[in-house]
């Protein structure tokens, strides 16, 4: 079958159209012609051999799919041969055919595309995860999301916009990309390279009165986040694109604000709890993409043999939404 | 009737035996005749003037009581006159009567002297908060708790035990409380005045082995905390006796470890959380002590006319265990 391969030839990893073999459906998993797939920024780190493959993992790149099932494995109940479903993969997706567990792919939104679709189940997944099961946000709490612009950040304006009474807070660095904030239901969406974002929320509202931060920048904003943040606040670390060591730890602000703090990431989780993950997500939400009130955010569109463009496009953070690859 | 207060005459608070007006029991309150209190460390805080009241609460110290009912209210529906109760007080409990909301007494083990049984509300309901809701520690898993011969600790290490498949590490400061730990049921006391506590939990385990800790020391312990923790670890702060302020923070291992760091009190938690948090404690270990599988660790006793005396031995940190005044 078409996939795409990593390759070195030139001393620098780059994504070539090749070919690998058909994968095996198991018993619990289904054959997918995979009409697009999408990029994440592990799939740079997997590429340049940063990031280990999970064990029994395809080697091939690609965490997320939209597609056909071709066939359904005698164990998979949910779905069966010409189901258009997405999902998350421990690998895989960047290929002509993919295999996926049956608990781990939804149906894909009737009115969307399959390009559209593809965008959907990291950065929806992830976020719900950060928000929901991590964070736990209440109905008529306040949110702050960091970087709302990036894929996991527009996912989870949407969702926290569609939890009842929820103030939205969150951060972006250019004037279109908080006009996409703001768009997407975010209350106020603050230029973090123009303004103290703490200070700003602080000047609005009761000082800490921020009840759960999503967070992927990490040191640079600590202090500030936990300053911000309200008694039983919850401090959700899903990245630390900005750096990892701080100081000054006040331990005393933990205690005395009930705080939690929290890290995760969604790739090394076990099967079973992406699959509860899919599952209460899709029984929630699934059903908000047919409406609009939930929305990819896509950022650009290539043909599968320009995924080096694509992979380039994402390194230089010039993207705002996520960048699919189709046509495999 | 009789209480004790605080005479600041000589400069320097010490409790004092006088008279306080009788309280009031509201509708869904139960006035109590106290048969016997215990101290807490906030005690010591608040007759220094270090710990502001809870609003509504009583001026009279005492966070804890075992007594006898001696009225109860119109909405009290849980014990009525003659009941032998326990609980946790907003304050109140050094004097001849107190009053507790209906929902926050739980009924005296029978088997257990008022003493003893009012050595229970505060380091077992903190305790429990601590593993269960804050730790959410589940069967088989590896919990370290830090200064194990204390209330909280001691009670922290019973609880544990009779969770199925844990394994317990403690930390104590002398050979005496090392066996005590050892004989409420940890695997293993470590004498941190000795040893490094983290080196020897490396030595017979796995790294990054222990699934739940639960902390009262704080800054000094941090860096051996989060590096002892397992993929998915909880680290609860209950207290931060040996300082608040801690460098070098790594938010990387938080992220990669998927760890959750968690500080909360007791005391300033609304009357639901407590009233909740005293019916599950009630019903899954009050029949404990009556088999002996829990018990509390009472360190003294002291007539109440020598509540200053039991004061200053908290205060020098002399007591392994709870310090009871009766006779009041």
């Amino acid at each position: 079958m078409k996939a795409l391969i990593i390759d070195n030839a030139s001393g620098t990893p780059v994504m070539v159209p090749g070919t690998h073999d058909k994968p095996e459906p198991k018993p619990d998993e289904l054959l997918v012609k995979v009409e697009a797939t999408a990029l994440n920024r592990a799939d740079l780190l997997q590429k340049s051999g940063n990031y280990p493959v999970p064990e029994g993992a395809s080697p091939i790149l690609g965490l997320e799919m939209a597609g056909i099932v071709e066939e359904a494995g005698s164990e998979a109940h949910h779905f069966k041969a010409g189901n258009h479903v997405i999902g998350l993969l421990p690998g895989g997706g960047y290929a002509e055919y993919c295999v996926i567990r049956d608990d781990h792919a939804m149906a894909k939104p009737p009115s969307l595309s399959f390009e559209e679709a593809a965008a959907i189940p990291e950065v929806f997944l992830t976020a719900f995860q950060g928000l929901f099961w991590l964070g736990e946000l209440f109905e008529d709490e306040t949110v702050l999301i960091h970087a709302g612009a990036s894929g996991v950040g527009s996912a989870a304006i949407q969702l926290a916009a569609q939890t009842s009474g929820t103030t939205i807070f969150t951060t972006a660095g250019t004037e279109a990309k908080l006009e996409l904030c703001e768009s997407l239901g975010a209350d106020l969406a603050i230029n973090y390279k123009e303004k103290d974002f703490a200070d700003i929320i602080e000047d609005g509202n009761a000082s800490s009165s921020v009840d759960v931060i999503l967070d992927f920048v990490g040191a640079p904003y600590w202090h500030q986040n936990i300053r911000l943040l309200a008694m039983d606040g919850r401090l959700v670390h899903l990245g630390l694109l900005g750096g990892v060591q701080t100081d000054n730890l006040d331990l005393g602000k933990i205690l005395k604000k009930r705080l939690t703090i929290r890290g995760s990431t969604l790739r090394n989780r076990t099967d079973e709890y992406k699959a509860l993950l899919t599952k209460e997500f899709s029984d929630h939400f699934l059903e908000n993409f047919e409406d609009g009130t939930l929305r990819p955010v896509i950022d650009s569109m290539y043909e599968w043999e320009e995924a080096e463009e694509a992979h380039q496009r994402m390194k230089h953070n010039e993207n705002a939404g996520k960048i699919v690859l189709t046509g495999m």
